[in-house]
């Protein structure tokens, strides 16, 4: 899907709304574990209770491969259905891959044509070999790891030097790379306050926004120094909609979950004049 | 696998080799392709024939991935394979992951557990929270990327605040985390004059040495800067050993390759007095 596609969405949808979906067999409601397929069965059901408001769904690919070969064969499925059933929504397989040229290029091959995804967000400790595999494939996005929402981020993100962060030299660096049109970025939304500077480096590119709800982010914050004129914001929200009920009422309650967020994100998206 | 215990099959084989198992089915005799499974089959006949002269085995998962569903379920069968016949040989999964708290300790339950490796790749961009998990398993090690052999490592590896460069940044805080030691470090053979500063940082750690051979690293360079009392050295060649001919001779070459490079690690290792 091409980033104007994805505006597209944002504006019939009048969301930028993405569900993360992080699957946790310890978190589902335990009436689902009876199934054949529990992963795929509690994500099915998220998303077809959730799709009217978002228009982005990360499977966490950590989540899938912890349950071996059944959590990759349930990925393949969750991927399969959004493709057949939910072709306009936008895919990102949460990955954080990161390996040299030739590996990476394995890696891209498999997750845009095996799996068929949209996205999927990529390390830049290794540099430009590691992430332009990613970069090479119309209509496919690499979304790099610029400033992230945990505790560690501080570690490393924040080295300074000649005055510039390393999130932001990662930021200045990849323009520079082979179609760096097809880049993306994750931003956390524990950090809304950077995203003024960051707006300055990369005005046009869309930003995945993931802490917002569980982790403290503010939705508000996010908008108002994050926001471009092609909306420019992917925001991601995983257990406080997947897992806001272990009842049989799971599905009713993430919808419901992702609906307030929508309709924030609609009041905003009409406030800024796009829709 | 304790880093004692490595230490020992070090001495016991006189060698220091890990093969890497970067399997390409474009790269592999054609007449294994005819095989229910060709990735198992020709992992498995290189291993068969190199385990003499190597201590550690690491499949890229790169290369597995590519393959979906059969390349993971191969590379289960790689490491049980390897757990089965070979228990003294220390595995590595080549996963270079990277990713926060409840997250990380998704993927090292999955890799220690699930797969039974004794080790995991991880990247050190997102900091202490998306390491630590990998450190907390008994006799199990993260294989943190420090200074990789790549072209791209100069994009960001080199960054310099206030006169250190960003690797030995990653080095010297991963040396604060919690069960810090039970971590090893990638340092690419590319980069061996590296490694006098390196040891100075990190006397004690086990070091994953990869790019000798085909990338152009010293195997003699990396010995005099990087080995330790301990040996210290886990130098990875892949390429060189396991595509040294595509014909039906090919374990055999493979294991010439593998002897070839364990002779003159011999020879390092008497010299140093180690056995």
């Amino acid at each position: 899907m091409t980033q104007a596609s994805l505006f597209n969405q944002i504006k019939t949808k009048a969301s930028f709304l993405c569900v993360g979906l992080d699957v946790d067999l310890d978190k589902i409601p335990p009436h689902l574990l009876k199934e054949e397929d529990p992963i795929f069965s509690f994500a099915k059901a998220v998303i077809d209770a959730t799709h009217p408001y978002a228009v982005a769904y990360k499977p966490n690919l950590a989540f899938f491969e912890a349950y071996g070969l059944q959590g990759w064969n349930a990925f393949k499925k969750v991927i399969d259905y959004l493709n057949a059933h939910y072709p306009d929504h936008f895919t990102i397989a949460d990955a954080k891959r990161g390996d040299i040229g030739n590996t990476a290029g394995r890696y891209a091959k498999s997750f845009y044509e095996y799996y068929g995804v949209d996205a999927v967000t990529v390390a830049p400790y290794m540099g430009r070999d590691a992430v332009e595999p990613f970069l090479a494939f119309e209509g496919k996005h690499a979304i790099l790891l610029a400033l992230t929402s945990n505790t560690g981020a501080g570690d490393f993100q924040y080295t300074e030097e000649k005055g510039h962060l390393l999130y932001e030299k990662v930021l200045k660096t990849s323009l520079g790379w082979e179609n760096a049109d097809r880049l993306m970025y994750v931003v956390g939304a524990t950090k809304a306050e950077a995203l003024l500077s960051i707006r300055k480096i990369i005005p046009n590119a869309f930003l995945l926004v993931p802490g917002v709800g569980a982790q403290g982010g503010s939705l508000e914050e996010v908008i108002q120094n994050g926001m471009n004129s092609q909306c420019g914001l992917l925001v991601n929200s995983s257990r406080g909609i997947i897992y806001a009920s272990r009842g049989s009422n799971f599905a009713e309650a993430a919808a419901l979950e992702a609906k307030t967020l929508q309709t924030q994100m609609a009041e905003h998206l009409k406030l800024s004049g796009l829709i």
